[in-house]
């Protein structure tokens, strides 16, 4: 095998990510030489749009809006599949497997809806699926779960694995902007979408989770019934009563096993100032794996644009190029049905701190009442903090709690119980806290 | 290839790796075998001493001091070579792969001195040799450099890659304690040898580096042409200063391209707190990677101890087992010659910033004496900060410089001007600053 052999390869969208990796493709053949031990010979990319005016010289003949073309072109065996949504990502997807090809992916959505059926005929076909840029761009964080840390049981997953809401959280954070503003910069930077619902409510952390924690964890849990949070109804005020207490508010997608049981959950949370994910800033991404062996890993990189996440296709393209792709898709067997998953948690158990804050009148025993229901439900405060000075228009102080370690649970029902309590104090905000 | 099937595996050293990468082959062969895709059977453990007592329970007949018997034993084909030092593990790396074995080792001394002996034995016999673990340990840099960042090209590593030295400059920084106490504090740890001198020296920085050089930029640089200066003559007064003007001082292993040079250094450095690198404490490693694609990434982990080392070590037999290993030595061409390594700076060129410290006596003219030299070398004055309650026993006061972005040879030029002034201002201190 010299490095004058060629692997033809193609690109299934000229996007964002496609045209950096037509870059990385074109540019730089000597360096997926090197790594590949061959040449990897773009041959083909598909277009919906042949007019569209693009940000990258290509060699004549090689753009196309046909499909078939590619999918007769017997010589190509790798192809990077780089639409967004659902479908017809999902049938090119299913046409490229079955005419031979293995495919490389960025599309989580894809992956977390229809996974199973995608791996399961990929491996019945004997061809491979890559989606090292799926989740958290730049940062290999499915190579490293399933290949470098093979020799541990994880424990732990935990990061920030959307760069757009972390850079919203970040600029209310640092610099007081209101939520809508700093979505409205978010999308002036290009790193919101003009709907960014799927950022901000969380939905694309949890589809993120959903395949690291199969990958992790042998879990084949749907993203869509990992409970989650987003961001869209934090306010100011919490940003500022948490950084005085040294904490930042971070959205963290988060799966844990104590006991042999699986938690997930996407939320935003009390992070310690100083810890590395609470020092994410803009619109990074974060992991922090725990493995038996290991201990914690911490990675921290780019989790979106287009180069970090052009780094990651052409890597897998290298990857199935060797050959090694392909052992370890086969090893993996990935949403096969024959892992013997943990048991998920249908609760939230696991005990931690929370941050509260409640909308109190300023008057004698109201910090009584609550802290006699909490004390009831054998909820331990930690530490008690009044903002005489944040009077609201109602002549409202908030109150702010922070207790010791608490069952979920129990935390609800003390809320609805103080919310029921003659004097009904309201709960403005209760959010976990990761020391 | 099913999960029943056997690759049998030996261990060379019983050591504190060795026992832990018993441990998990020995009690976690479902793990294995699962990342494997078969077995990973334990045949043999090679040690120098039968009698020694050992933290683990072996099965009966597995241990032996007779290399002949594992030598000889052709069914096993993948052993992690365990042993430190250079003799006699060069001899006896040599002789397993001559025996048909691949061949995993933790051993950087090892490969800073041999490596190109080592890895053209290994490819005239078709043989592997993987060494994930010989570089910082629980963090999958080897791995992540060679393979998942394989679409890149590298422009920046820099790294906190000696765990005794860090814990000794965490301790020195945040507790103020005396370098001998820290280092004896880190040898009762067990972070330290009882001759701590490669740790302190920079030799152990500086032979990872070479190793992280070579993947990285293909240069072949011997660990002992990297220019390095160790942690053992700081003194606590520099921490002290640096931390009031918000750095913290580590041992920074640096290797840097710029207009296609390479530079590399290893030496103490003040990196602004709150950066990842200045944040890493204790015993922990840290590496910085900036590819041109990617961006920066960032990893921190365990950069030694048992079980994290053995991870590394149990990963790679993995990785050999399934046949992924073997594709990236043949491809990767280490130290193979063949590679067209960028030039190596033979002087330290690039510009940066400085911190200086001399020891002066507090009197009029001094600050402008120094100055004016240092404009004279084309030097440009950041900050200038005088310490008149620190002053010595002769009655001399620190005076702190921070300079702009400034070449070394200048620098170097401006001190060996400042001494040789007719009042003979002595440079206490000068570190490189990283921002």
């Amino acid at each position: 095998m010299g490095q004058s052999e060629k692997t033809f390869v193609a690109l299934v969208g000229l996007g964002t990510v496609g045209t950096g990796a037509a870059r990385l493709l074109l540019d730089h053949g000597d360096r997926t030489a090197r790594h590949a031990g061959r040449i990897l010979w773009l041959n083909h990319i598909v277009v919906r749009d042949l007019k569209k005016s693009r940000n990258v010289d290509l060699p004549a003949g090689i753009l196309t809006d046909d499909l078939d073309r590619l999918l007769a072109d017997r010589k190509v065996t790798i192809v990077a599949q780089l639409m967004g949504g659902i479908e017809p990502a999902r049938t090119i997807m299913l046409q490229l497997l079955e005419s031979g090809k293995d495919v490389v992916t960025a599309n989580k959505a894809l992956l977390a809806e229809h996974g199973p059926e995608l791996f399961d005929r990929a491996r019945e076909l004997g061809r491979t699926i890559s989606f090292e840029a799926s989740v958290a761009g730049g940062i290999p964080i499915i190579a490293n779960i399933s290949q470098c840390l093979s020799a541990n049981g994880i424990t732990s997953i935990r990061g920030i694995l959307n760069g757009t809401s972390n850079y919203i959280l970040s600029d209310m954070d640092q610099n007081g902007t209101k939520y809508q503003d700093a979505v409205a910069a978010a999308q002036r930077l290009g790193y919101a979408e003009a709907d960014p619902a799927m950022d901000v409510d969380g939905t694309d952390a949890a589809q993120k989770l959903s395949i690291l924690a199969h990958l992790a964890f042998g879990s084949a849990v749907r993203w869509d019934q990992i409970p989650r949070r987003g961001i869209d109804s934090l306010q100011l005020a919490d940003f500022r009563y948490a950084s005085n207490l040294g904490y930042r508010i971070k959205l963290i997608a988060d799966g844990e096993t104590r006991e042999n049981r699986l938690q997930l959950s996407v939320a935003p949370m009390l992070i310690r100032k100083g810890t590395p994910l609470a020092e994410v800033r803009e619109n990074y991404n974060a992991i922090s794996v725990v493995g038996d062996a290991v201990g914690r890993v911490f990675f921290h990189g780019q989790g979106a644009g287009q180069m970090p996440t052009a780094s990651a296709v052409v890597a897998d393209m290298i990857d199935i190029a060797t050959g090694r792709a392909a052992i370890t898709f086969r090893n993996l067997k990935l949403w096969s049905g024959t892992a013997s998953p943990l048991p998920v948690s249908e609760l939230d158990t696991l005990p931690v701190r929370y941050y509260l804050r409640f909308s109190v009148p300023d008057r004698v025993g109201v910090l009584a009442a609550i802290a006699g229901v909490l004390g009831e439900e054998g909820i331990s405060i930690a530490s008690v903090y009044q903002h005489d000075d944040d009077r609201n228009s109602e002549g409202n102080i908030p109150l702010i709690i922070l207790t010791h370690e608490s069952e979920p649970q129990k935390i609800q029902s003390a809320l609805r119980r103080i919310r029921d309590l003659p004097a009904g104090y309201q709960t403005v905000e209760h959010l976990k806290i990761l020391d």
